[in-house]
């Protein structure tokens, strides 16, 4: 076989082994979701994929579908086994048991526990690996892992839904529903894929949502996985206003409060408090705040606030990307505005967004991008 | 031959008469662009397209082209030949001379003036007459044109540059460039395609603008005619504050200052004063103006102003698309809104816009709606 033969077959292997990956999308947190496929003279003969932190991995899974065919075998992961015990023991030994001939890793983990040290590990076996089949396919399956291991920050998506002319209420504080069904049950899509949802205070007060994500509302076009994980609910309360007879503590799932200092616990089973250090104003200050989200392994947090926390998240360059749903009407100047921002003098001081995907979703335009680091400061 | 494959081979020589009417959308106001194509044994033997007002019509230079091949000919007509003598005689009688067999029509002529008698005069002398192949696709190339004929008031549209959040300019009024040269550009073909660019005083006072159509910044992908039309331009003066001064000056084309009394006139050898009926808050009667400007056969107005003339138009129900050239960045709250609209109370009152099209324009999203009736008073 030519190496553009085999070139060929390895880019189809790994597509399949990325099929399996996507599988565990909204369930391995804080894990990546992992796909793996085994291959005897171009022929699959074992397939797995990691399905929630503490169960097996995606090879421990391949390997146990492929039984003795394993035996000199080749295995396509889509990210580079782990060489370190942690919930479960190391895949590089496992591979290495099996007697596996070949692994093609679609990146290097970034986790400094691994940071090719699984790669090592297994050409010290004297296994072939061949790294970066479908690289960048491979990385946009774990955005939220990804980051968190290279920066020790989550990343953040901040959810802007608005009118044709950005605009998120009237005056008077009506919102019920600027946007379409369409593009709320896609919010529900996204927040199931996260780890946690991100508020304020402010919008929790004002809005009283329970912030979890209802099965009733997914959206037709994504298959409903048969357990819906409810992401930790995060609410920004520098000034301690939320107490427990808002709606979010009708729900079981986790409310995490931010605050800066310790006071008097909610009676809810699963709320917590997590300190963070407070800002020159006062306030949380919301890089500490990530940091200790990251630390307490939350990858990936949809943020639903208001103008003012998703401006001074920009414009503290927090944000990763922005999912703006764009509606098909107008509601004029006096309606609230998106988003609330210091004033310009210089219009080369805007915050430039490179748009990375848009499309149709219902009657609105659903718009993501990703903010770009500012060329001259304000 | 089947009346199927009859229909496919109307079909597609209709295409034809179409794409020849499409080369005069620049040229021929205020007549509606028509093509026309001459056929036997299903053969082309001639075609012919309308140029501009005064000169030779479609059908003219196609019966020209076939000489005398067009005894007997089926005639494709992008719009029902006219009856009447206007500025050119009518064309029901070349046809009839010319002895064409058939003719086959997209759409009846919408001006009251013809509006079916060229049909049944062509009827009376015996010739096989269909209509109606391809219509939707006729009447697109003429909206202003059949919309004139239809209401006695031109098709309005109005452009908007905006940032991702609706903004158009900085608070101290900088705004050079929101949107990107590609969107500029756009921008001037759709000024070329319109026989009016409508502004306000108060636009054309603070930018001090041309309003013209600069072919160096023609879009790449438009083709330039060789003739560039140039729209008149039409300033909303209530106030009589237009001076000689303003680089409008600087061209020569036609500007037409809409007043409520007539005041000295400009030195300007193209300017003009259209006097129009004042509103109730002293203002220009903005359904007068444009009963006036229909009635000096201007078809399609292009709208370039700031956001209290856009609103004004909008909530009168005086525009009939909206083109939003939103860029991909972001100014926030203090920046200046796009629209002003009067304040709603209820949601159900906002302006629903139906997009009919949108796009990527440069580094921006063009978006194209129709303002849909309101169901609900504000």
């Amino acid at each position: 076989m030519t190496s553009s033969e085999q070139a060929r077959i390895d880019h189809l292997m790994m597509h399949q082994a990325l099929q399996l990956a996507r599988k565990g999308v909204l369930t391995t947190a804080p894990n990546p979701a992992v796909g793996c496929v085994l291959t005897k003279n171009n022929q699959i003969v074992g397939s797995g994929w990691h399905q929630r932190a503490g169960a097996a991995h995606a090879e421990v899974n391949a390997i146990a579908d492929a039984g003795d065919a394993a035996v000199g075998a080749t295995a396509y992961v889509t990210l580079e086994p782990c060489s370190h015990f942690g919930r479960t023991p190391p895949c590089v030994n496992a591979l290495i048991d099996a007697k596996i001939a070949r692994v093609v890793v679609a990146m290097q983990d970034p986790n400094p526990q691994v940071a090719g040290n699984g790669i090592s590990r297994l050409r010290d076996a004297g296994i072939e690996v061949d790294v970066g089949v479908l690289e960048s396919a491979a990385a946009n399956l774990n955005p939220g892992f990804i980051h968190r291991m290279m920066t020790q920050l989550p990343w953040v998506r901040v959810k802007l839904a608005a009118s044709m002319d950005a605009r998120t209420a009237l005056a008077n504080g009506q919102s019920q529903w600027i946007t379409s069904p369409q593009s709320r049950a896609d919010v529900q899509y996204w927040r199931a894929h996260s780890d946690a949802i991100l508020s304020g205070a402010d919008t929790v007060l004002a809005d009283n949502p329970r912030l979890t994500v209802r099965a009733a509302q997914w959206p037709e076009s994504r298959p409903i996985p048969t357990q819906l994980k409810q992401p930790v609910r995060i609410i920004i309360d520098s000034q301690n206003r939320i107490h427990d007879e808002l709606s979010l503590f009708d729900e079981l799932s986790p409310v995490w409060l931010i605050r800066t200092q310790e006071t008097d616990a909610s009676r809810h089973p699963h709320c917590h408090q997590v300190i963070v250090k407070a800002a020159e104003n006062g306030k949380v200050d919301l890089h500490d705040m990530l940091v200790e989200l990251a630390l307490r392994e939350i990858n990936l947090i949809w943020t639903e606030c208001g103008a003012t926390l998703a401006g001074v998240l920009l414009q503290q360059q927090l944000v990763n990307e922005l999912y703006l749903y764009q509606s098909s009407q107008l509601l004029g100047h006096q309606a609230r505005a998106m988003l609330e921002l210091s004033e310009l003098t210089i219009l080369q001081q805007a915050q430039q967004i490179q748009v990375t995907d848009w499309r149709q979703v219902g009657n609105d335009r659903r718009i993501i991008g990703v903010p770009m680091p500012q060329q001259i400061k304000g």
